[in-house]
């Protein structure tokens, strides 16, 4: 451990505390050093963790972790928190099969006090736990750190909202990187913008540094100081930062890579009467230079080369598959819009972005609004797409079901990354949509396996839907397609042979690996036809009278069992007369922890192997009984 | 109609134009009394609307409807909007089966642009709408009318922040009546306080109402004035609204009640250039004596007598019965908490805000934050119960998932209203938080039937599970309960032979009208025998065991079908050896429209004559076939 003789020796956060000066730069290059490592062989979140280094090192200087509390926003930004705490040793896993998370989990260290992974989340949380050390009496500080990206979702705010009335201990650190992922939008940053940039600010934060950093009491000083001030102007300036008005004394703005800086201003918030939010500035993808240059690309990242900075495997996948199709598609509809919330570059938008600028929204990170606001504009007789992750879609249940469907206007989504999504793990898996979208009345969901469905399900949501309709797809790119298959249907295909006894259903990206089980069931001696959806809700009339003269079936479902459609297609094959055994293989009622996502399929069994194994033994069992 | 000598007059948006001033304070009068006349008999949101009138004859006097447009954020303040835009005949329907909805509604008037219901939606739609425009030359202005208890929403700051960027012809009205249902809390509504107070507000309020009332080109003169004022005092305080850091021009407060000084405001709202907030001080149920005492009590209100104000029926119901349950449990343990949205009479939890005020948590209406916050309190050992409508809890899917689930903390749902709602119509029913819950991994839900159940199930919920557990009640009060019906257990109650051939399985309120059911059909001659569920999710092995044996199972539900748990128990009897015919009667791919809840239950077949004749009518066809 030579390579990092500073940081591999740092066991627990005292450590960084009993750290004379002098070292601390040389400390916050090893992490740095660590974190590009690490990062280039397991990927990982790059320049958000680069950003808050120094950042990181202050807080474990000033505060006592775990006895004080914080709470990460996202969570991808807590490495070098992970780094201090007891587990440099164990980070080479970082983001593997059981190994170190990519995000704060409480099962895996006492220091990481609330478990995130989506946005906007941290304040709630932390005011959570706030309130109940104040009824505890128990004194300590709790900490909510948080980006300003993260500060456009209207969950932070409610929290701020709520925050206000509270006496103290209740810090919020405002992690300002100009970026949620990629630039960001929005009133709010142009605002801090305006913070950051105004001489009155910084004047006042001058006056306040030199009086914080020469006497300790700095709550009471920041007091005599305002009492002191003549100037009611400066009074005035002090009290009226958009924080003020939520009731939060503001700190700031304050350098986010000078540690003696920060140290300051947390000590300062810790003493301060009333709700502190402290503004730091920091540079995303900070000290590596190809992230500093582009800090969007290195967000969230795959394996890369460390010298170049360059991807080692880069693949068309569907994402940019369907910003290219929607770019086409709106080269020739005038009422085409795209949505994204703050997710322009991972949804395939960046062409959309600007060659069709005006009709272009990119809405913070702010799901619910962005359905909302898709459908103001579908309700004016445009054409809104709006591009999500899966996962992320789950903040827009009720408006998807309040302003989308029950309102009767237009919206596709285009979900991405729907599916085992790999590494990021539990809170990313996306394996609910399906779930939520059957709930909804009249929602329409296509599920196609090939770039080609896709195109069609996109054009089919744009032009022969007239209310909620989506299609999804999974991350990365196409995966195996028999030779001997037709052209994708946006209703139904059916595969093999239509006599034989026996039945796989599925739809999506499994198609794949059931085509392949086909193939090593039919080695086995056993002749399976397979029925692969592309419209899921409603299911064809036509497929599901197919079906039911089956004999036996089994529907394999890549998202949890619970509200599926393989029991949606259960109770459609019963109604047109199937008596045979029906069986369901899909994700039961548990999360799916981080792996790969090929070891994620073979662990639900729902690879090829899977399907094989699950089929043969049905079979074997009911030929016992 | 000589009752209404003016309001009976108009017909349309120009009538009102037309009006002469000295008439305008007559036609408010007959407004407020043909409100209070239809609402006491119909029900209905009664103080939101009465504290509108002014500001709603103003917009119709100002703008161009339909040309122009508007969202009513909720909707439940729409009412004069209505008797102003066509609807004054039919408005005695209001919220009845095929009458005037208690919302805007495009199907019902092309006045009505965009459907609510739910909170915090107004901005983000209007923001939609007014970009459509734009993008295609239409320069009519699009105004959101939002409360201050609305803006406590994520959702609306969300859309502040994206529409701060907006050119013009943008409007945000706050009607501001220091209120949501009941008093407003947090940092927001205390700030709207002190800008009502502030004198230098009131004193450029002062100087730019006489600017705009001089002279039209309001937007100009506003400019004109602040370059003249001499004091950069006046310009900070003036540029420094919480509202100007989101990029809105603020302009206010205005009386809400004051038809020329609202027409003022709003005409130089138009004649901006940027996006403004015009900030509308209203009083709550003005104009009605007992409803300006009580406005809370007369926000959403059955029949009531005109002279006293006195409710005409008032039943103690499931939101008393809980609040008074967790009162006796939070006696004995200082650990449970409790949180509302903004919803503490509603839900019972009046005497809890009393008895444990420093427990007790109403976080505006901010139904993510809830659960995330409760979350939070959960993680340092506290047993937070967060009481909500089973609607608004659609909001928090997401949180439910990544925080309470994912997460591990143990939070108590307490969903009211679950089930058919009534005449408040398809935005309110409870149908869909069954299907929601039973997507998410480990959750545990509880659906009792009577009270007793209900306070089991509340102790179950806090003492014996450790992650996400919910108790779901009706609207209103426990309805039959046979003689013979031995004490309600929380997993499930058989109830007649065991060995009759058909098995009827239900949970909730519909096991009421499944016993009339019964004896309905032992009339007819069929023996059925009914499993009633309590904890829906998971389902006791020893009650799906009992099913298995049956011949033929129904299962009755009053949710959705799709995610619900009549398929859920589907595959679990079939797992267990069932081979027999398995019918579902739940709600289908649709919404329900308003109408009374029997009325509804009626339609769905889920009420005792319902039950009845889907049993007989499956029995008669496999007689045939």
């Amino acid at each position: 451990m030579s390579e990092y003789p500073i940081l591999s020796k740092i066991n627990t956060p005292k450590d960084v505390k009993r750290l004379p000066e002098e070292n601390i730069g040389a400390l916050c290059a090893e992490i740095r050093e660590k974190l590009v490592e690490v990062v280039s062989v397991n990927g990982g979140h790059l320049s958000p963790n680069l950003g808050v280094v120094e950042m990181t090192v202050a807080l474990h200087r000033v505060f006592d972790f775990p006895k004080d509390s914080i709470v990460w926003d996202v969570g991808h930004q807590s490495y070098t928190h992970k780094l201090l705490t007891g587990r440099f040793e164990e980070f080479d896993t970082l983001r593997t099969k059981d190994g170190i998370s990519g995000f704060p989990k409480k099962e895996e260290s006492p220091y990481d006090d609330f478990n995130t992974g989506h946005s906007s989340t941290s304040i709630s949380a932390a005011f959570g736990i706030a309130n109940a050390k104040a009824m505890n009496g128990d004194n300590s500080a709790t900490i909510a750190v948080i980006g300003d990206g993260s500060l456009t979702g209207g969950l932070a705010f409610e929290a701020l909202n709520n925050a206000g009335r509270f006496n103290k201990n209740f810090i919020v650190v405002l992690n300002d990187n100009k970026m949620s992922i990629s630039k960001n939008v929005g009133a709010i940053p142009r605002y801090l913008t305006t913070v950051r940039i105004q001489p009155w600010y910084i004047r006042v934060k001058k006056v306040t540094e030199r009086a914080l950093s020469h006497i300790p009491l700095a709550g009471r000083i920041m007091k005599a100081f305002l009492r002191r001030s003549k100037s009611r102007l400066k009074n005035l300036v002090y009290k009226n930062t958009l924080f003020d008005c939520f009731g939060f004394t503001y700190l700031g703005p304050i350098d986010g890579h000078n540690v003696e800086e920060l140290e300051n201003a947390f000590r300062a918030a810790r003493k301060n009467n009333s709700p502190a939010l402290v503004h730091v500035v920091t540079k995303k993808g900070k000290g590596y230079r190809p992230a500093e240059k582009e800090p969007g690309e290195f967000h969230g990242i795959g394996q890369f080369d460390i010298d170049s900075g360059e991807p080692i495997s880069s693949h068309k996948g569907f994402s940019a598959e369907f910003g290219k199709t929607l770019c086409e598609f709106a080269d020739r509809d005038d009422k085409i819009c795209a949505i994204t919330a703050a997710m322009t570059s991972g949804t395939g938008l960046t062409d959309f972005a600007k060659e069709h600028k005006n009709r272009f929204f990119d809405v913070g990170i702010a799901e619910e609004h962005a359905v909302t606001f898709g459908c103001g504009l579908a309700s004016k007789s445009y054409r809104p797409v709006f591009a999500v992750y899966s996962t992320f879609l789950q903040r827009s249940y009720d408006q998807l079901i309040h302003d989308a469907s029950l309102g009767q206007n237009h919206l596709v989504l285009a979900i991405d990354r729907a599916g085992i999504v790999g590494s990021d793990g539990e809170t990313h898996q996306g394996v609910f949509d399906v779930s939520m979208l059957n709930t909804i009345p009249n929602s329409v969901i296509f599920s196609p396996t090939y770039f080609e469905g896709m195109r069609k399900a996109l054009y089919n949501a744009l032009y022969r839907q007239s209310g909620l309709a989506a299609v999804r797809y999974p991350r990365g790119g196409e995966l195996y397609k028999p030779a001997d298959f037709p052209e994708e249907s946006i209703d139904y295909n059916i595969y093999g042979n239509p006599n034989a006894r026996y039945l796989l259903v599925t739809y999506g990206r499994l198609f794949s690996y059931a085509c392949k089980a086909k193939e090593k069931l039919r080695s086995r001696g056993i002749d399976v036809c397979i029925l692969k959806l592309c419209k899921i809700k409603p299911v064809s009339g036509e497929a599901v009278f197919f079906a039911s003269r089956f004999k036996e079936i089994w529907f394999f479902e890549e998202g949890v069992k619970n509200g599926g459609i393989a029991r949606n297609f259960s109770d459609l094959v019963v109604f047109r007369g199937f008596r045979g055994v029906y069986h369901i293989k899909a994700i039961g009622d548990e999360f799916v922890k981080q792996m790969t996502v090929s070891e994620a399929l073979s662990m639900l069994k729902l690879d090829d192997e899977g399907m094989t194994e699950v089929i043969t033994k049905d079979i074997q069992h009911e030929k016992k009984t």
